[in-house]
């Protein structure tokens, strides 16, 4: 079956979330929104390609700090109204220099730091 | 630092993103959303509670299927806008008792089914 990105379900907004799993490790990196035309753009060039809530645009992961994500695989829930791509992440997929968004845990009700900043 | 549902970003209908990670394999399993009561009972039972936007309720996975998460362990992103639960999946995560509900791929422009319902 062709895949049509308009055939997923979106929000109000146009938008989609989309979880960035680490294709080595299997670690779940961050999640950021898609639109149609950010997925059209993540299929054909293969480099995985948000759109930004905050700056509405574009946002080619990596391209300006070359924590680039490559796209290995990308999946579709049943819903259709979820994404999972599986990536090659080049350093830290956060902004905050870590190598995933996701370093806080909640143990015994209080708040636990998990990694630190790459070097 | 203590931990308070209420420090954390939610949408205008009080809701946060919870993606949920197989403990065991590191697999994505689903996506779906919690509020900060879901997520308070979260933590006290230690079972996965996500809020269910159609039926305006608690969604206590697997309370009717038998297909629980136990939650082992609660993380928070850096904007503190997503959440990722490492669970003890029992079962199938996926309503149409698929393992995970990311088993569709989209590979050289067509959709592909990755994995079948479980027996």
């Amino acid at each position: 079956m062709s895949f049509d990105p308009a055939t997923l379900t979106y929000t109000e907004a146009g938008l989609i979330p989309a979880i960035a799993q680490d294709a080595a490790t299997g670690e779940v990196l961050m999640m950021a929104w898609m639109n149609a035309a950010s997925i059209a753009r993540t299929l054909e060039t293969g480099r995985v390609t948000y759109w930004s809530r905050s700056r509405q645009s574009f946002w080619v992961k990596g391209e300006s700090s070359g924590h680039v994500q490559e796209l290995v695989d990308f999946r579709i829930d049943c819903d259709r109204d979820c994404l999972l791509v599986v990536v090659n992440q080049t350093g830290p997929a956060c902004h905050t220099n870590r190598r995933s968004c996701f370093y806080t845990a909640v143990r015994d009700g209080a708040e636990v730091e998990l990694m630190k900043p790459m070097e």
